[in-house]
């Protein structure tokens, strides 16, 4: 089946599936939703506003076997950062997408009159239908109710009321193989679908499948490529205890961001970390492994039961429980996973919130430490709607504003995640440089600055650290283009035989002859495409930078500041 | 009394007296206060971080006989804007301070310990006390508590509660002659004051005064001078309408801004117009002409009664009055003078605050025309700083993003005030090209487009405006810089003998040879100064335009859009 451009326009209710353009052919994922937005999107247009659109696109491999390829890509300009967005994740759409012949979905206008909306996809149609149950319900009401009202299993991307108040911390997100939700949670995606007025959108791929061009080269390249993923030393581990198998790992390098970025250690570690998480997973009959996407060979999701026995949380990350946990002073993991399902529900960014949450603790809103009170205030204020649960689900700048508070973790208005930057400077390149505000996953310099993947530097010296960001940014944005989880970083930098293995596959996914300069040329241009869309917007390089505290308050334990001239960071560009 | 600087070091708690350095000594006012803020503060730093810096400077011929010249400059980097900040108020404060021989006030740094503090000024001396009663107290309370407390009449410069609590939109407050409140109220200036923990600032001339180089030469320049702000036909309507003589005005030219910004002209004009308000002020018994300081000799001020003829408001201005009234729908005159007279207590501009009024009403947290409702939580939510009243206290933009509305009037996040650009497109130069955010005091192009002042530019024509907003914005930043009234441009405007004048009396003050040219060359030279510091802070041409609905929704009654494309606005900055 031929890739076809879906289009949805909400101002006229009208939709149309198009051939692609040329100049879109050799895009999937990030590099497509990228692209789009920046040919289609007014870079100084209201994100909320009718010129905004929402496009979401499965990678270069999505729907095929290739290991870990199950990565959906969801763009636009963003309302938390008024930057270009693309923010990915698991779940079944991006495989059903991909298989339905959608190379990309685009969503445009707004509706005037009030009311809500669904879109259906299938391979021949895409249809917009009034909803008028689910809107002011939850995500998990949205996959039960569904689950009763539509044959098959199609994949589903929903909004919770987070989306549906237009709140900048607000994802979109996306039904996994068993039901339980993965989140497109960074930027405010979902503010971006419920501004038009979309509750869900789900895709029946029927009986499409992709087709590859050389399926004997591309199963032999898979082989390799997958053998490649599970060789690797971190993805035992990441198999074992999840992502947040980190907490230990950071805190022991002095760098896990602690009352809200005080300190780099947390006390109460031990308490959220993987290995006692765990612990209790296997005690109450939770599955500490867990696959994302089918296909996945390193299974770093879980499921996590309450004491009871009974599910309570799924795809509980290392980056969600730092925030709860050593940023807000919450060394209870069972307050940690209820917030994290109470998140999940209302469809909000589990980082965003919970460091909003740390500086509301500075703030005196709560005190540090009460777990109880998050979960409280995420039930009778983000959900409903109120002035406070207003200023938290607009994220941690949001509430920095609202409380003139001064210690406000954020790059472009999005919330830094759990890397101090101060003693993994590598880190603060990419959180100060990102094309999408502050964001682990555009260049994950823990790599080589802690985790000894892809060589070794000195996470303390500025010594290499431009560079690091540069390569891995570079890279990321490439792999973000496949549909393949970024774990696939860790082999690609260490195993000479992953990246080859990778680009074989995309050659035989396509009969084409990319080489390694090919995708680092890709990337690149990626970077440059979102970097234009910026300049174009008004950002400028007093927006790379991070926020003063860092330069001026030494972080313990090691006492360190963020130290790099503006005009070291402006070479970031230079490429 | 040779003129100093008088410096505050609030994180070492420690004062200074310094000699003027040369560059700053042809300074005063705005240039002066932009001069030092450019010099001194970090263009990225945060507005209410140590970094920041609040510099208080009279005009170049206050303190002198001069007719009108009492307005006292205060700049800061701005937290609402986050651009380069100069709000100027009448009072007794720029004449005083000009007395005891304070060129400007630089305040600086954080105390590092709770607590709040004031300052007190004479022309010896400068000192930091700690302050515990006044603190969480509106302003009329701390009038009315140093009425007691302090000898004499000393200037007092004051902060209510949203400037203690940060809010984006809090006015430094400045007692006026009769113990009557004038507010340095744009850009959240009191916000900056709050962070440095300065509750309010006293000052006591002594016996001081101000040296004249050429004491006849200034007095025959003051007699011309005044002559020609008295005879200007606009004189008369100021001084009995006030500056409400505008609602009728405006209206009539189809470019009241009404029901935020969705039409021109609003149906409950009479009931708020300048005329209407005479009357009640003569009904009751209150003043329609009352002078803000001392040698004002058009007195646009007034004082406003209750219905037991009880004094309710003072300096009851036409953009306030708009603001609360068709902006937010409100035709009760006397809720609108309530509001004045809670935000006045607790601080917070009247323009900002009900502009984001009208957006909340868009977002449905109260109705339109309710106005008891904004009264209510302007009472009960900002003055406590409940979660609502945070986001209606930090401004319109605040507003905007809590609520995801689009149809936002903020330029650089501040309020676009009472003439709307689509049919006064003049007006809409200068809020998109200002160095300040949206103000209409920056560049008043109502002159030429509306009152026929200085010539007549047709306001819906693209035709001359930016020439004429880019001349008026040049001349005021020079005449800022002055100490006098922005009402002085009129007659500046359209009577031959009052520039002259204005420059007799510069040059007869400091004994110097100013002419035409060099007061022009200044003006061009303070914008150029302000725009280094934003392009520095990271602003760009981009953040010169309006919000995208002025471009989109055409505004009835004449259906009018603003047309200018950015690359237009760009030429602004040809000079």
């Amino acid at each position: 089946m031929a890739n076809k451009i879906f289009r949805v326009n909400m101002s006229t209710l009208t939709t149309s599936i198009e051939d692609v353009p040329e100049s879109w052919a050799g895009h999937g994922g990030r590099g497509l939703t990228s692209t789009i937005v920046a040919a289609e999107v007014e870079p100084t247009c209201h994100p909320l506003g009718p010129k905004n659109k929402l496009v979401i696109a499965p990678g270069l491999l999505s729907g095929t076997i290739a290991a870990n390829s199950g990565r959906l890509s969801i763009g636009a300009k963003s309302p938390l950062t008024g930057t270009i967005k693309e923010s990915n994740a698991g779940g079944t759409a991006a495989q059903i997408l991909a298989k339905a012949g959608c190379k990309a979905l685009i969503v445009e206008g707004l509706p005037e009159k009030d009311g809500w909306y669904s879109i259906a996809l299938t391979p021949e149609s895409i249809t917009i239908n009034e909803e008028t149950e689910l809107p002011g319900k939850g995500n998990f009401a949205v996959l039960e109710t569904l689950a009763d009202r539509l044959e098959g299993s199609p994949a589903i991307l929903t909004i919770g009321q987070a989306g549906e108040m237009k709140m900048c911390s607000a994802n979109v997100s996306i039904k996994d193989p068993d039901g339980n939700l993965r989140s497109s949670g960074r930027g405010g995606l979902g503010a971006v679908m419920g501004s038009k007025k979309i509750k869900f959108i789900t895709i029946d791929p029927k009986d499409g499948k992709v087709e590859i061009a050389e399926p004997e080269k591309f199963k032999e390249a898979n082989r390799v490529f997958a053998k490649a993923l599970m060789d690797h030393p971190l993805t035992a581990g990441l198999g074992q205890y999840g992502t947040n198998v980190l907490v230990n790992v950071i805190n022991e390098a002095g760098s896990l961001p602690t009352k809200n970025f005080t300190a780099g250690q947390f006390e109460g570690h031990e308490a959220i970390s993987g290995e006692t998480m765990h612990d209790i997973i296997v005690e109450r009959g939770g599955k500490p492994r867990h696959n994302c996407h089918a296909g996945c060979v390193i299974q770093c999701s879980q499921i996590y039961n309450d004491a009871k026995g009974e599910k309570l949380t799924a795809g509980f990350e290392y980056e969600s429980i730092w925030a709860m946990g050593a940023d807000c002073c919450v060394d209870n993991l069972d307050q940690i996973a209820e917030a994290d399902r109470i998140m999940d529900d209302i469809g909000i960014d589990t980082i965003e919130t919970s460091v909003a949450f740390g500086v509301a603790m500075e703030a005196g809103v709560l005190e540090f430490g009460d777990g109880a009170g998050i979960c409280r205030i995420l039930q009778e204020e983000v959900t409903k709607g109120t002035g406070l649960g207003r200023i938290i689900g607009n994220g941690t700048g949001s509430v920095g504003r609202a409380y003139g508070v001064t210690r406000v973790p954020v790059v472009k208005n999005q919330a830094i995640p759990a890397y101090d930057p101060r003693s993994i400077k590598g880190m603060g390149i990419t959180y100060a440089t990102s094309t999408q505000g502050a964001d682990h996953t555009m260049g994950y310099a823990v790599t080589a600055n802690i985790l000894g993947v892809g060589g070794n530097v000195d996470p303390m010296s500025k010594e290499g650290q431009i560079e690091l960001s540069r390569n891995l940014q570079v890279a990321t944005a490439a792999i973000d283009s496949t549909g393949m989880c970024l774990f696939i970083a860790f082999a690609a930098l260490d195993d000479e035989k992953c990246l080859p293995a990778l680009i074989d596959l995309l050659n035989a996914r396509f009969g084409i002859a990319l080489t390694g300069d090919d995708v680092v040329a890709l990337g690149q241009s990626i970077l440059k495409t979102e970097r234009g869309f910026n300049l174009a917007a008004g950002f400028t390089a007093a927006d790379d930078r991070l926020p003063d505290f860092f330069y001026t308050e030494p972080l313990p334990p090691h006492n360190v500041v963020f130290d790099f001239t503006d005009e070291e960071m402006a070479t970031f560009w230079d490429f």
